[in-house]
């Protein structure tokens, strides 16, 4: 594919593209169109289109998208037609909710390490994993060519953790503790806070 | 405050201000920068600037902002200078994570419900809460008056939750659920799903 620059809010959108186009396949669909699809998601129609068609070429004017096809090449877009290696930093309640939860290993994603610092928790059984002792994070992580992590220790911790996991080789974090992250050029980094989501909503309200 | 629109982009901003602020403070510090805020948060100086210009004078030329009272404005535009009551569906791993997370407390909102449908986790403990049974959802969320709930059920009980929700008055749902939910005009949803933001990393991966 020809490496042309998309904006990252673009990049954004494309895995709600994916989720609800793999929902239509598994209730068995075989065609939608960008109508359908900005409906399913609160997202006009024209931006769908707009935001496919930097990609590729995927709907014939008339007939729609071909679902399947579609979700093979989001897939490859978002390089989700392998399965990447998640180690998770943390197994406190999110950390550990994250290390057993069903929904990541159909979607791209398996988390294979769990770590901690808390001598109480290494050790420990967090569903099929044994709690690591982050001591031995950075080479743990190194060794196995993990490349993706989450990130669910206490804000106080996260700053020093992250520098951990950069030395690690680590490129992507998706970052559960409430504050923001520095890290260097050509690492990615995410944020999931419920309460600025909250706050988000509350606005709206009376 | 006068009633202007203000575009929810802009809106989706602003708990991150206040967040960073709010850190600042903790800290001891009195006055920050449009500047400072923004190497912060990864946000140019200019749309900090511009963001914030849109409710009302609150920096300085030369001065900066005065942290304590950015803070406290913030949180009036926002409303958590109150405390919102939070509803958790869902006592699996993610929902009993929410109803212990303590972070929620002093930025605007406390758990002081749980509910689930499955007859083995009714009546059991949750952090401090006792499971409810969900078939008395809509009656006790609409007498109790709560607003905002975190929905952490599984995918294929969304949207029929959501409905109920709806019915029960509830304003704001922050959907932990992988999918998109239909609500009626003025009610407001934010999704978090942690595929979603890996998938967005993973496209700029090798």
């Amino acid at each position: 594919m020809e490496q042309k620059f998309i904006p990252d809010i673009v990049v954004g959108r494309l895995p709600l593209y994916l989720r609800a186009l793999q929902r239509m396949a598994q209730q068995g669909r075989k065609v939608t169109s960008s109508q359908e699809l900005g409906e399913w998601l609160g997202i006009s129609a024209a931006q769908i289109r707009k935001d496919l068609s930097q990609f590729g070429e995927f709907g014939k004017q008339g007939t729609g998208y071909n679902i399947e096809y579609l979700v093979e090449n989001l897939c490859q877009i978002l390089k989700v037609d392998r399965v990447w290696d998640v180690a998770v930093i943390g197994a406190g309640d999110i950390g550990s909710a994250l290390a057993r939860y069903q929904g990541l290993s159909d979607r791209g994603f398996r988390v294979t390490i769990v770590f901690d610092s808390d001598p109480h928790k290494i050790g420990t059984q967090v569903g099929p994993f044994t709690v690591q002792d982050s001591a031995n994070m950075v080479e743990t992580i190194q060794q196995a060519g993990v490349q993706v992590a989450m990130l669910a220790v206490p804000a106080a911790q996260a700053q020093f953790v992250t520098d951990e996991l950069v030395k690690a080789g680590v490129k992507a974090i998706l970052n559960y503790a409430p504050l923001n992250l520095n890290v260097p050029e050509g690492i990615w980094v995410q944020y999931t806070d419920p309460v600025t989501h909250l706050q988000r909503m509350t606005y709206y309200l009376d």
